[in-house]
């Protein structure tokens, strides 16, 4: 994922790396800096990445980083060019390093730097409400509504012809044209993502953003989080209703309609022209075919394949849900 | 229905009328104005109507509409005195014209006509808070309070006694005495309608507005959106909880008592003294009967009877749902 | 219950107290002071209380109070020491009674007593965007940070180290250490708690507070209502999502995680250790135990007992469940 807002606070002496992960040092390139964290994949030379699953080991396998956070169990995976860093628990060794790196990636904190839109170059292009706050880093394109009290934090693109109602927030998205976004929305607050833990849970970074594509429409009082280490998206020409959650991670395809109340957890994606009834759930990490229908109050809990109707909790198809719920 | 609020942009010549459909005129009165669009009942001379299915062949016989927009099936239905406008899609058609006529009920743009309450006459009649702003054609009755942030836009008339909290948004909404609407509410904007359409959905108007009756009230975060060509009703003494939505369309009686975070879905008609328990759904353009009470988290797909306990989903008989779940 | 916020009104004569209640003064005593109104265990002399069912027939026998509201049938139970008052519906008459000596507590009015911060004299010690409000009655701790146009009214006691978001508003609540609380929350408002009545339902007071414990993190668009005549209460590091509702007199223990869209209905306990999935209900007056897990979509209706996994409405063992519904 190319992150386009989050600040890279690095690099970082290996030896500093090290030491926010409660590690002695007894590797000898402890001043060696570390420029960025990435994945196997896309991570290079002086670069670190992680590795906490077989299911990655090709990846592994071929990574170009110079350093992984891992498991003495997985190390042997790595090529020789790789140094591997030993912890127990890879994930929240992750968590700790990229919030390192990108500090502002883990925190919400309300943007201190907005102020009135009347103060800022915005103030002949955009048509807008009473008390608007803009923060830092926001472009607005032409011919764009905003309505009262909504404040556009940091790390906010919208484009053309775009509608933002009253008492909205939004930060971290990118918003393409012809998008309305309803009144008392939040856009791209960090996701439901930590690790619990007895004492203090630890929150892990959400580099993502949300990207509302052109054409949209989110309904009054939704919520939608950026993503964790990929990207929330809302496709072409879909529409939400009211009170609707989406949670991070989650890729929504074109033309689909989400009835009101309606919540996707983490990581899930959903097709094209896909119907999700009012107060219907869809779990996390599923993956929801194209043209799919689901009725309205379902529960769906598995994967869904391409064209198929499916209702019930768990959601099953719906002609054998009615037949057995006479 | 009388429309108290939006504004009839006409009349428009016929012709007008043909080419906003993308009809060709092969016409003779192609200069007559036409005044106003209505449903087949109510319209009359030299007014437009529409006619879309056999269901209401009554209603079209007898029309006294001098224009309908119909297919080609129905045409021969309307008296002689009426010109049909052969469609494909009688309501898509519908829409467009009704959008031409009424342009306001189309959209909901913030409202750019408010002005803090203070520089109002209202600001001596009414207990308000910081930041309070009113849009034109609001009246507000004796004895009223308006929370801090809240924003009444154009279009409410609000009775006696009320109390608003704050963070609301209210517009199109028509309140009588004694109603307390709470915190981060948005009532009366448009509800979830539209033609889907592969490359840019389109809405339809939204002429109706909410009415909320005497002594009810409405709990924090929840949406109450307008009716299309019929008005959203709360009726007397029905108390909302939290995080509600009630969608356009809907009627609810009196004396009703809906839990929170339920949903009611577009058109759906609820008697007096219903019981909803929270997280309950109630699938559109249903009929719940009077004195009923729904389980929370049930959700109803059919008509429910008078007097009658239902629970699950779909809902049924209380007793059996539970002797079949024990 | 100790009670932090609500100012008692009294005292007031025994014969004010007949007289609110519609009853004729048969008694002697009418011109004696009665000071408060408390439970049967919690009250002492010069005090009223109020027994409306056999349940409580130990702590009737030893009350010390000087007067109770209470039945025909049900007097027999009191001390001598005890004046019984004898009415129709022990709780309306107790909610009406307690509403004289506590009327701040039935009533939800915006808070007209609240400033801009910075004309507080927290203007130096927090960290604050456009348009704070705070009300009489707010304590702030150090390193705390509030977002734009969030009200705290009156009643109000945060902690350090705590981030508050945007568009919230709090009220009659106690926030510790290191609490977050997210963008468009109401927490504090009066439960959803009256009496049904065909002319216009009697709203019964609501005394408690909210009490968020350390560590807390509640999401964008929850609502929290306060109790009745106990608290509503967040264990320490429980972690609440979007959307969730939590009615009043619940009590939720440490180190949960509730995901989106929850909504736990009236005066439930849950244990510690608790893990509920999105868009779950719990009804209200249950006891879910520690470390129970309860999956997403469900709907619980019975007590929960400690370690179980449960799923589906109503409820069940998981693996029930999922044998049952393949």
């Amino acid at each position: 994922m190319d992150n386009p807002f989050f600040i890279n606070n690095g690099p970082f002496k290996f030896k500093d790396i090290l030491k926010e992960l409660g590690l002695k040092n007894n590797q000898n390139s402890q001043d060696q800096d570390i420029i960025d964290i990435k994945d196997l994949q896309n991570s290079k030379s002086n670069e670190i990445t992680f590795f906490h699953s077989k299911k990655y080991k090709t990846e592994a396998n071929f990574t170009k980083a110079s350093y992984c956070i891992t498991t003495k169990n997985l190390q042997n995976e790595l090529p020789k060019s790789c140094i591997p860093i030993i912890v127990d628990n890879v994930l929240v060794s992750t968590s700790l390093v990229t919030a390192k790196f990108y500090p502002d990636s883990i925190n919400d904190n309300f943007d201190i730097t907005v102020e009135e839109i009347n103060k800022t170059k915005f103030k002949d292009k955009v048509k807008f409400g009473k008390n608007v706050l803009l923060g830092k880093n926001v472009y607005i394109g032409s011919n764009c509504m905003i309505g009262h009290n909504t404040i556009i934090e940091k790390n906010v693109s919208i484009g053309e012809n775009c509608i933002i109602g009253s008492n909205t927030i939004i930060r971290n998205c990118l918003i393409r044209n012809n998008v309305k976004i309803l009144d008392n929305c939040v856009i791209g607050k960090h996701g439901f993502g930590f690790f619990p833990s007895k004492n203090k849970n630890l929150r892990y970074p959400h580099m993502g953003v949300v990207i509302i594509e052109d054409d949209c429409e989110i309904g009054c009082g939704s919520t939608i989080d950026r993503g964790s280490m990929s990207n929330t998206i809302i496709g072409k020409n879909t529409y939400l209703d009211n009170q609707i959650h989406i949670a991070h991670n989650v890729r929504i395809g074109e033309n689909s309609i989400i009835a009101g109340q309606v919540g996707i957890a983490g990581s899930s994606i959903i097709g094209n022209n896909v119907k999700i009834g009012g107060q219907a759930g869809v779990s996390g990490h599923l993956k929801i075919g194209n043209n799919v229908e689901i009725a309205g109050g379902s529960g769906v809990i598995k994967d869904i394949p391409d064209n198929s109707k499916v209702m019930g909790y768990p959601a099953k198809n719906i002609r054998q849900f009615l037949k057995e719920n006479r």
